[in-house]
């Protein structure tokens, strides 16, 4: 742009550059109105079975995140912090369980028990930005507090299926991996590994499993892997004996075949999973109860022994959603698209502060990774948005022409907008298409004078454009364009948007 | 709570203190809900009046925000900033419309013009916290980039009034007060003032009419004031004849009973304005003119001289939307709501980073004020709010028919929920008051095995314990309490909600 204009104001020097911080991003245009529908659609089916909202503070003191290293000068493991004037740091929260976890500490005794919430909102990670990933973006939780009962983990997994199936999933497009990590407790107990450090080693290692295969994982489990680009990942040093229980284990089921009664049957067989991993298989068994009266079937949630999952706070049952569409990249290559959500029970997040057990369990999703995974099932959201209905301005002289009509097309219930600004026809035209717009109303002098109106069915027009090679005749054609009494107006765009949404 | 139980997971020494970090809140249950309602139907408005929503990111670089200290180690006029990785300063933001002229700035060449966009979310200020003063609150943001037209700052007057009445204000409970900056521009350069550092704080004067009154202002026009604390502030020196013409102006309209044209004329006279008052005069005159045609009469939208509000940014066109309504404090003293939104012309903002002027007009309030308006307004927003129907768990072994009864009334779209705890029956129903439950379903082993069902109206319940005095008649009466066949369970609740909505 030229800077040295007469409506030049500031000079160049001063000026700070227009442009937004690493790794962050702004949202606009059919793509937000898609994350938003999809979080009006999650929120009220959260609604309706009873889960309340809440909305906790940006920031949390960073001690209440659990991130601040108190040998460091400052918190910064993947957190934006910083110090208030009196001295405390304050972080912003980088999920949303363990702000809940702090609130429900500190509201304990005016919450009703159990306390049943869901959240949504953005959460900050201080991480390196890179190609689709951002140190802001959008997650939506539900959780139950204060329930030990299998049910609880059930019902999470039955409204996290309809939840998915509400934003535009269809049923069989997802399906939610459920295991309990105390099978693994009870395992590890069996073979005497007890050091819940070498415990979580050889978690995260099974938690490798879709992507390394047993091979991959049985040497991250003894002493250790030397990965393609030559780093070396110590091991959890397990005794062979337990390694070999942990391969039957994961041998015995994952098949997509067995219903989750066969699959209980299945890892039961497997080995000696001990008392704990006896329970765990009781949680599982009374959660397929449930799953079964709520409606929800093999094909939507099924058990599979490798899902573990890597994050610490875990204590019993884990699920991660995936997305079993054959999806493709930009490139039409075919790429597994993963994970669209997890969650599990977390019975010991309250107790960092209160020192009480609370038992508590979930389902998170990231609101635009389910966007993307709408797109790929091919149910892209953005595509049902349309624009306003546009009101071409021709002369000052008759904006009072142009206001009228766009007032009685908004009380009508009609999105539509006035163009406000000072371009000729052409741009103007080249503005509603911008815009989105179905219909560009056109009241040109000669219209006003004989009580018309145009209408130019934009959709119309877009669709012939791509039929009509002849680009002279299609000029004349004028295709989708019709000039009708003013007093039609509402009705004639009613009936163009009716049957845009239906062969649009 | 006791700390040295069993259950006892960390040691106290080690545990970080559950709470939220100062002048930051946490927000559920039906105030949260009502909010949340005043955002989604304001959004249906602005819409359906084609302004596409953005959501820029939290943080913006410092100097974009123009809060950046050149002579200072860090930005901290009021803000919350930290530095990144690069060492570049970052700042959350503190208003919607810095990021707007940022990013309008930034994505010009690709936007369509005008730029119509609305946007809500939370702003961060960094100031000393208190009563009702919170530093992260929601904005509410509709503008308009691009467009010099009256018609665009008509229409942004319009849209407020509609959004306010959607949110639940009565058409007569709220009025926005209009005026035009370039009036006193023209009315200072007739009389020699042309320094723009005495224009602003004359207008900042002029700003506290409402507050201080004729005396008060002109003091603070003149040499200067001492207030009642003792604090003296130095006034703006202007000359006394413009003192006067300020006073003539002033007193020339701001009375309600005038119509828009009425006060125009009235300003018109006071004095010598100058072409560029003369030009004020002509866009508010178009203003009326559109306002008019959209159906705002003067009881919604009324000009009124001395409003000028404080922003330095605005250059022309300026309102204030203020609650009409008697209202009264805690403790039934009358109290002077004052205003609920406002916003104007800001001409300059995008030529911080361009060069190039831009024109842009938008309106702006604050959810939690207009929530609190309308609770002063006598429609409480959260009064509508209704928790899930709850059903209560008598017995494990019957865990399968209250899934099953809690299944059926989701399906039906009623917002229903499984008491998941392991309380008895009393604090079950303690826990659906606590809910805002409007019934309570009782699937005991009698009513499993007669294929019945109880309900308990909770609203019912709630309005006869006040209506009944006597505590044992009122226990026998058993109130909205009705056994019915175990298939009656939706419709009969539907029933019982339909009733409440209209009594209730």
């Amino acid at each position: 742009m030229s800077t040295d204009t007469p409506s030049d104001t500031t000079s160049e020097a001063l000026r700070p550059e227009a442009r937004g911080p690493r790794g962050f991003q702004d949202r606009r245009g059919p793509d937000l109105i898609a994350e938003r529908r999809i979080v009006e659609r999650v929120s009220a089916v959260y609604e309706r079975w009873g889960f309340e909202p809440l909305e906790t503070s940006a920031f949390e003191y960073a001690d209440a995140l659990g991130k601040f290293l108190p040998d460091a000068d400052r918190p910064n493991e993947g957190v934006f912090a910083l110090q208030d004037d009196d001295d405390q740091w304050m972080a912003l929260r980088y999920d949303l369980t363990a702000p809940l976890a702090r609130y429900a500490a500190q509201s304990w005794e005016t919450l009703p028990k159990p306390f049943r919430r869901y959240a949504f909102g953005p959460v900050w990670r201080n991480e390196k930005p890179g190609p689709g990933r951002f140190r802001e973006f959008i997650q939506c939780d539900a959780d139950t507090v204060g329930s030990d009962r299998p049910e609880a983990d059930a019902e999470i997994l039955a409204l996290a299926v309809e939840g998915l199936t509400a934003a535009g999933l269809d049923r069989d497009q997802a399906q939610i991996k459920v295991s309990n990590r105390k099978l693994f407790d009870g395992l590890f107990g069996a073979g005497g590994i007890n050091d819940p450090a070498q415990r979580l080693t050889a978690l995260r290692a099974i938690d490798k499993f879709d992507r390394l295969g047993w091979e991959g994982v049985s040497a991250l489990l003894g002493e250790g892997r030397l990965d393609e680009s030559g780093d070396y990942t110590k091991g959890a040093q397990l005794p062979t004996a337990v390694i070999s229980t942990v391969e039957r284990f994961l041998a015995s089921a994952g098949q997509a075949s067995l219903s989750r009664a066969e699959t209980l049957s299945a890892v039961a067989g497997a080995g000696d999973l001990g008392a704990v991993g006896e329970e765990a298989l009781k949680e599982l068994q009374a959660i397929d109860t449930a799953l079964g009266i709520m409606g929800v079937d093999q094909t939507e949630v099924r058990f599979d022994p490798t899902v573990v999952r890597g994050l610490e706070y875990y204590t019993g049952v884990v699920f991660e959603a995936e997305l079993l569409l054959p999806t493709t990249d930009d490139k039409g290559r075919p790429v597994r698209f993963g994970s669209i959500g997890g969650g599990g029970r977390y019975d010991d997040l309250v107790a960092r502060f209160t020192g009480q057990s609370v038992p508590a369990t979930g389902f998170s999703f990231g609101v635009s990774r389910l966007a993307a995974a709408l797109r790929a099932s091919g149910r892209d959201p953005a595509g049902e948005v349309r624009g306003p209905v546009v009101v071409i301005a021709f002369s000052d002289a008759d904006m009072a022409h142009y206001l009228g009509a766009v007032a009685e097309l908004r009380a009508a219930g009609i999105a539509a907008e006035l163009y406000l600004g000072r371009a000729g026809m052409k741009a103007q035209m080249k503005y509603a298409d911008r815009r989105g717009a179905p219909v560009a109303v056109m009241l040109g002098g000669d219209e006003i004078a004989a009580g018309t109106v145009t209408l130019k069915d934009l959709d119309a027009g877009r669709r012939l454009s791509q039929a009509v090679s002849d680009n002279a005749e299609w000029k004349q054609a004028r295709p989708g364009q019709q000039t009708l009494p003013r007093d039609q107006l509402v009705p004639a765009i009613h009936a163009i948007l009716e049957g845009s949404s239906i062969t649009g």
